[in-house]
């Protein structure tokens, strides 16, 4: 039996674009597992599996349902051990976490601000209304104001990339010579980005952003399956 | 026979500062190697082990010379697969490159500006030459005013860290539940601030520093043996 998951969509159920939901849905091409999707939108995550999570991505793998990305993660990895590792050793699995946090606080808090009102024209009407309740309340502004001054701040988010770019000059991927979950911590980001705006958050020749064609290309391309916004 | 350590020195021998070199020394007393460090200035660098590199630490073990910090802990783990790790597995080794690019990129900038003349003063005479000369020409100002403003950047350096705070919530070491040589890849740099400058860099309540406290303690209080400038 495949494994479940909750994948969050817009208006377009062809179009997932959760940075989180990214990561598992690269983690399960990673291990050769099958899965289903379910299409699930912002005011149907409550009901998910009876509740389970306030947010999704959400797994079910038989009995089992697992919330949280790094947390799917980590059951993947250890419930079949036997397939490709997503952490290369323990010592990824804890590395991992820290890769996790600097992209929540370096990438998230620009391309979530500056791609807000992209997502929004993605939602069906009922998830507009949610959607904006919760972000105005988050931000505590108008929705439409929260991208304003992206541009002020492109250089900036550009230069906050340095490690990852001075990383991507000794090694093809974070995770080394093949990539590793880690990379589809950064890359769910970036994805998230490009299948809901044109913004131009990368230069076409920034080392980043080869690399992110590169992470395209994985797993028969499903990340580059699915357009970007055009 | 022992590896033999270059290890960068000022005037007092016993208060050995390079954050590259206290890396090393981690992962000597890590991998339970014995050692002997010799003491090194600046200006006697190039003159190691026949020019071997313009920077230290260098270490050599027998007839095998290595240079710089993170060639030397794979050299020690490839070399010493038998004793603790200092990776956790090739994930490991692929991402603590990460952690080692934060690190210079986040927290090496703000210290060694802030602490250049703390360095100066920790020096003899032929060094200070040598340290005034090369910092001038890097900085392009004299150095008494590179450290000129950081009171006003120290917020925002603190806020920098939060990757790092918010992994330490998760988990105790960056390697997880015992230390790595990620963890040793930041220790340097805090060590380095702590030996040279009695300058607050990290609140005591910090996360951050709760860890550092940790790691001085480590192989019985190796970091802590060398007293904080007073």
């Amino acid at each position: 039996m495949s494994i479940k998951l909750y994948d969050l969509v817009g208006k377009d159920h062809s179009r997932p674009f959760s940075p989180h939901c990214w990561k598992v849905r690269m983690a399960l091409a990673h291990k050769n597992l099958s899965y289903e999707t379910v299409p699930t939108s912002f005011t149907e995550v409550r009901a998910v599996e009876g509740g389970a999570s306030k947010i999704i991505p959400v797994i079910r793998d038989g009995e089992t349902v697992v919330s949280d990305s790094f947390a799917i993660a980590l059951y993947l990895e250890h419930t079949y051990p036997d397939r490709p590792t997503l952490f290369g050793g323990q010592g990824g699995e804890s590395m991992a976490r820290f890769i996790e946090r600097w992209s929540l606080a370096t990438i998230h808090p620009f391309i979530g601000s500056a791609v807000l009102m992209d997502i929004h024209e993605c939602l069906e009407p009922v998830d507009q209304a949610h959607f904006r309740k919760t972000r105005e309340a988050r931000f505590n502004k108008p929705l439409e104001e929260v991208p304003v001054g992206r541009d002020e701040k492109l250089e900036a988010f550009r230069a906050s990339l340095a490690p990852l770019r001075s990383t991507l000059a000794e090694q093809p991927f974070i995770g080394g010579v093949t990539p590793l979950f880690c990379d589809y911590i950064v890359f769910g980001a970036l994805q998230w980005a490009r299948v809901v705006s044109t913004y131009g958050f990368l230069a076409s020749d920034d080392p980043v952003a080869v690399w992110f064609e590169r992470c395209l290309a994985l797993h028969e391309g499903i990340g580059a399956s699915v357009p970007a916004a055009a």
